[in-house]
Parts: C-alpha cells; sequence; structure tokens
C-alpha cells in the first residue's frame, strides 16, 4: 500500500465546528490496519432525522441491506463505521456481524439497534467478527466528544493518502445552521454512488423524507459525477444527518424538500458533498493529475453525462494523462464508443481552454508546445463541444498511473 | 514503445498456404515508422466477393466511411492497408486522402478506385499525406506474391509486438477450400468489432451477402467477445473476401448463408476469427496473463455476455490479476456493478477450477496457497455460476500492467 500523500492533496484540513446533538469517537480494533484507528462511533442525539443513498450494485455489501431496512424510519442515534473490511459477500455470517454489532452499539448508547446505522469498507469476502467491535464500542460510547473532525475523517480511510473533510454554514429563515461531511474514497471509485463511504451532518431541523430529496438531487453532479476507475463499489454509502438542534435557536422545522426557506441549505449541502467529491477524486489510487471533463452542445444532459463518463472511464486517455500527453485522439475515441448521438464533422475538443480539433479535425492553428505545457499542470481541464444540442455535463475524474497497478496489485496480500 | 515480444506469444506463428486469387506486396513508406513495412496491397482476381464489419463508433475514420460504401458492391479487386496513421478525425482532407490512394491503387491493378477498399492504423488526428502511397503501391502492384503471408501480417502491426496469422482447410461439397487470416491489434481494442484491423482470405466462391451473415456470426464470439482495456478504435476493420477460385475444382458457388453445405466452412471460418482474437488478446499492450472470464447459469446468454464484460473491463480485477492476486472480491463487485440480473445468495466463482466462493460468500474449503499458485501461471480461467437461468458466454481479456501504462503513456510523443 502505498503511504506518500497524494500531490493532489489540499494543502491543509478544513477545520470542521462542532455541530450539536453529533458526537464521536474512534478506537483501534486492529480489524486488518495495525496502529491506526479503524472503528468509529457517532452518537446522533434523540429525534435525528436521517437519509441515504447506496450501492447500485446488484451485490450489496451485509451492512448497506441493514441501511437501507433501518433508514425506512428516517430516524437514527448512532452510527458504527470500520475500515479494513468491508463485510461484503460474507453470506449469513456477514448479517449476522451487523446484527450484532447493532446489538453492541445500541446497548452502548441506550437506542434500539434499528436505529443504528453501520458501513463497512475493505476487502470484500473476508469474515468479519462482531466481536472486535466488543469492548471499543462500549469504550467509545464513554468518550463521545464534538471536536475534532479529523479523527472520524481518519478512522474511515482504507487506501485514502488524506483524509477528506468539508464544512459550510447556511440560514434557514435567518437562522444559521452547519453542515460537515467527511468521506472515503481512493479506489472502486465510479458513478452509482461514487465514494465508498461519506457521511453528512447537520443541525438544520430538515424531515428524513426531504432529506432524501436533497441527498439523490445533490449526489447526481457530485458523487455521481466522479469516476476513478468505473468499478462501482458493494459498499457505497452516503448518510446525511440532520439533528435539528437549530430548532432550538429557531430555525422552523421543514418536512418539505421543495420549502423555499431552503435554498441557502441546498447550495451549501451541494457544496459540501461536491468538495468532498473532488478530494475523493484527488486521492484516486495513484492520481498524478486532477481533470475535469466538460461536455456541451450535446443533445441533453443525460447523454453528455454517459460521453463524459465514457471519456474520463477510458484507460487510453487515462493513461496518455498520465504521460502528460494532450492526446485528443483518445477523446475523439471515447466520444466516438460512448453510443449516443454525436457528428464526428462537428466535433471540437479543447484542453485548457486551447482548442486542438475543431469540426471534425486538428485545429490548424493550434501550438503543440502550448499544449504539452499545459499538460504538465496538475489540473487537465477537457472540454467537448458537440455542437448539437443544449446538454451539458461535467465529470472528473484523475489519470491511470502505474501506482494505480501497483496498489491494485498489491493489495489483498 | 515496448520492443519486446509478449511473453502470451504464440511459440511459432502458422505458415499460410497461398490462396488462388490472392497476392500482395508490402513495403516500407515512412509514413511514420522507419526501418520496417508499413503498406500492404493484396490484388484480388476478377470476381472476388466480399464483406466486412466496421466500429460501431460514431466518429468513425475516414477509410471506415469509404468501405462501407464501396462493399455496397459486395465485390473487391483490391486491399490497401498502412500503419502508423489511422486517418481518422482527418476531416475532408482525410476523405481526400482515401479517395487519391484508392485512384493510385486501382490505376496499378487495373481496376475501378471503388473496387478498392482501405484500411488504416496509428494515431488519430494526425492528415496522412496521400503522396506517401504515390509510387509504393505502384511498385508493390509489380511485385505481387501468393507467399509468405507473414508479410502483410508484419506490414499491418502498430504497437503489437507480433504478427498475427492464421489458417484452416474446410470442404464444401467435398472440395477442400483454404482460409487465411491477419489481424492487428495491441490496444484500443474492446467489443463491437473488437480487433483494429483483420482480413481474411478464401478461394471458396460464396456470395458476398452470405459472406456478410457467416462474418457477423463469426464476429459474434470471437472479437466481439474479446477485450482488453474497453476503448473502441474509431478504425475497426474486419474484412472476408472470397475469390471463388475453388469453383474451378468444382465447388459449388453458395448464395445462401444457411446452405447446408458450409458447415464445415463456417466451423473452419469461426476457428480461424477466434484464434485471431485470441492472438490479439494475448498480444494486449503489456499483458502477461491471458484471461477467460465464463459466465453461466445467467438469465440468458446476452446478460452472461454482459456481466463477462464487466467482470473482464474491471481495471481492479485485471491489475489484481497482474498481481497474481486470486481477489475474487472485485468478481462480485464487477458481476455487482454489470447491472444485470444476478443473485448474490446463489453466485459462485472458481479460478482455474478451484472454487472459491460459494453462494454468497468465500468457499470455506478453499485453500488459498492452491489458489495463488495456479495465479502464477499465464492462462486464467474465471468462472461464474449465477444459477439463476441457462445463459452463458465466455470473454477473453488479458491483465492491466505497468507497461500498459507505460506503452500508452509515451504512444504519441
Amino acid at each position: 500500500m502505498s503511504a506518500a500523500i497524494s500531490p493532489l492533496a489540499p494543502k491543509s484540513y478544513a477545520e470542521l465546528p462542532a455541530i450539536e446533538g453529533v458526537s464521536f469517537a474512534t478506537s483501534a480494533a486492529g480489524i486488518k490496519y495495525q496502529g491506526r484507528t479503524d472503528v468509529l462511533l457517532v452518537g446522533l442525539d434523540k429525534g435525528t432525522e436521517a437519509a441515504g443513498v447506496f450501492t447500485k450494485s446488484k451485490c450489496p455489501s451485509a451492512p448497506v441491506d441493514w441501511c437501507r431496512d433501518a433508514l425506512k424510519s428516517g430516524k437514527a442515534r448512532g452510527l458504527v463505521v470500520n475500515s479494513g473490511n468491508a463485510n461484503a459477500f460474507t453470506g449469513k455470517a456477514g448479517k449476522d456481524t451487523v446484527k450484532k454489532t447493532a446489538d453492541i452499539a445500541a446497548k452502548a448508547l441506550g437506542c434500539k439497534p434499528k436505529e443504528i446505522v453501520l458501513a463497512s469498507t475493505g476487502v470484500i469476502g473476508e469474515p468479519l467478527d462482531a466481536k472486535k467491535f466488543d469492548g471499543p464500542l462500549q469504550k467509545a460510547a464513554k468518550s463521545l466528544k464534538a471536536t475534532p473532525w479529523i479523527d472520524p475523517a481518519r478512522a474511515i480511510m482504507t487506501t485514502d493518502t488524506y483524509p477528506k473533510l468539508s464544512t459550510a454554514k447556511a440560514t434557514i429563515d435567518g437562522v444559521e445552521v452547519t453542515i460537515n461531511g467527511i468521506a472515503k474514497g481512493a479506489g472502486m471509485i465510479a458513478p452509482d454512488m461514487a465514494t465508498m463511504l461519506s457521511f453528512v451532518f447537520t443541525d438544520a431541523p430538515i424531515g428524513a423524507a426531504a432529506l432524501k430529496k436533497l441527498l439523490s438531487k445533490g449526489t447526481e453532479t457530485s458523487f455521481n459525477a466522479i469516476t476513478v476507475d468505473s468499478d462501482t463499489s458493494t459498499s457505497d454509502t452516503l448518510i446525511l444527518f440532520a439533528t435539528g438542534a437549530a430548532a432550538k435557536r429557531g430555525a422552523p422545522k421543514i418536512k418539505e424538500a421543495n420549502d423555499k426557506r431552503l435554498k441557502d441549505f441546498k447550495a451549501a449541502l451541494n457544496e459540501v458533498l461536491l468538495d468532498l467529491a473532488y478530494q475523493v477524486v484527488r486521492d484516486g489510487e495513484g492520481a498524478r493529475h486532477f481533470v475535469a471533463v466538460t461536455v456541451a452542445g450535446a443533445k441533453s444532459a443525460a447523454s453528455a453525462k454517459k460521453i463524459a463518463l465514457s471519456v474520463a472511464n477510458s484507460p487510453l486517455l487515462k493513461t496518455a494523462i498520465a504521460g502528460e500527453d494532450a492526446n485528443w485522439g483518445r477523446v475523439v475515441a471515447a466520444v466516438g464508443k460512448a453510443g449516443e448521438p454525436a457528428d464526428r464533422d462537428k466535433l471540437s475538443i479543447s484542453f485548457g481552454g486551447i482548442r486542438v480539433a475543431h469540426k471534425g479535425m486538428r485545429d490548424p492553428s493550434y501550438d503543440e508546445k502550448i499544449v504539452s505545457d499545459y499538460m504538465k499542470g496538475q489540473d487537465i481541464d477537457i472540454r467537448i463541444e458537440l455542437g448539437i444540442g443544449k446538454g451539458e455535463f461535467t465529470v472528473w475524474t484523475c489519470d491511470l498511473t502505474k501506482e494505480y497497478v501497483e496498489i491494485n496489485g498489491d493489495y489483498r496480500s
């Protein structure tokens, strides 16, 4: 496993304020990793509303099955996350582990097992023993704190090279509320819930049904618009918790996602989701370049997204970017294979605003030297103009390097 | 570019017999490569029937456009292939180059321009000057020979590390006919015409309409069942030429693909196509392992194919195989993301006949040591039993190595 921090990592980590109603503790349970924390317990005040979006995988992990069921109530009192073992494809034993873990956490936090949500990340197919949580969770429940948020962000990391945190403020009807988010990513990152795990907390008093809608919409242009390697995980989980503590300070209780008073909150939530999604891509395994692929002039936004993903997932383009080569011919090939409406002879392609191809052929005016210099930068913008409609979409990805192969050829052993 | 021959290369190259009505010559025109042949001219006797299948890319190369049009007649008298430049995304200039090249070849061979089919492979987006062919083609036309077939196979190579050839005999109504095929591959290899270029020749007297059907069907389980990197090329071309010369030896003229007398021919043709497809995968850029992924017990064969491709295209699984790690958890994830019917709790997975996962969890009886030893071999068989139907399909791929990244990060420069 690579220990060096990604060169694309943020220069500093956001400092997240406390959120009333949310407290946490981490523990080193030795599930797989040694010498680091790998279990997170979050306690949530009574009345916390919660909603989640999950992997679309047909082989979801045991915790994903559990969360889907538990969140039907729209309530949560606790969250348990472990890293190092995904508890996926572990059959009945995996199901039992989830149940036992929820029992332990519920007892420690003084709530019902079905008020506990769980997430696991790491190797697939290895049995996870619930005993690992017996002791660590009870101890954690006695030392819950409201800060520092970098602790939970660190405890959920697997091959991530840095913790991922984001925070934003918003006002609802004049009352300030806070949104804090953490995430982990690294590999097996693809649309349909692109992060493996992310948890977002707010003190805003918003009902679970509304949270669900806000989350689904916000995910579409953030976590579902990033890809590291096109591999969708069995464990992808994003849960939004709203303690409602801001109600005491006068924030109105909101039940409907289309309530106009949520305008500012929505923007802030989307900002946090996008910031976390960026951080996940910037920590893509072996990543050396952060790449934005924008497709404009497509038949529809949905069509633009499919084409952008075809480009962003092309191993040939991703290796070219690793080689700092503006190989726009591979962009053409990736547009062509997407199966979406496109007209070769109307296609234009730019790298960093420098148009390299126009109307179905190389732009005669472009200077290879300038583009080559641009490709040496860390952030690469690719813009594709299809010229056949008004649909536009941006996805974010990273390059495909030898380090990716190294990390993933050597992960399990 | 890597010069070393793939470790998965065949120990020796097939020796192909002459086919009456087919002759060829190669030339070193210096289109991109120096010190090797890069242009192939094939002359075909009058009466040769021909049919092709092409890339489904929305951004096809100029030669692909030309061939689609020219082959409407079902006839061909000549084939021109160049390596080093794909003449793709080259606008009107690219179209003009194709036209001029066909003119030169037609004049040299004494036929009409529309009786010439063309194919180009190499870099996308670079203008290709027809003058490069003026001289080499005339010279080639004067030195056409019927053997050795390794010459045309070599002239069409790009990053291929070895020439790809295959041959088979068949009888039609008691008369022996020959089928010879050549191919080039290496990168940008994905279903929807998975090889970049392949040309198959026979002396059997079969009409173009029947050839087209035989080709479409045979491609489905050969070239369309292989993938190196999921990147479909703009230039994928497979053409089957039938000179009909065997008619002189008593072979009947056949017009319909479902003619019972074609049974043996069909089997031999499919054998040649599959052999060439294997050779393409075995020369996948950076490949160190040849991988067969079989999905059985799926809802349908089409569903099995989609799941098999999802597995075969998973970068995480491909890097694990490069690392000789039987990481079947990544197989589970790839099955899960395929979006096809699957039941996690009925799923079984085997590597080389050793069952590692069964009914939704690790097979408790499996010995990691034995599987690890198996993964050190060159040929890896992965079998996935879904247990929900009777659909079955096999696709072939290779692993994803650091060499793939190296070759493709450095191709254009």
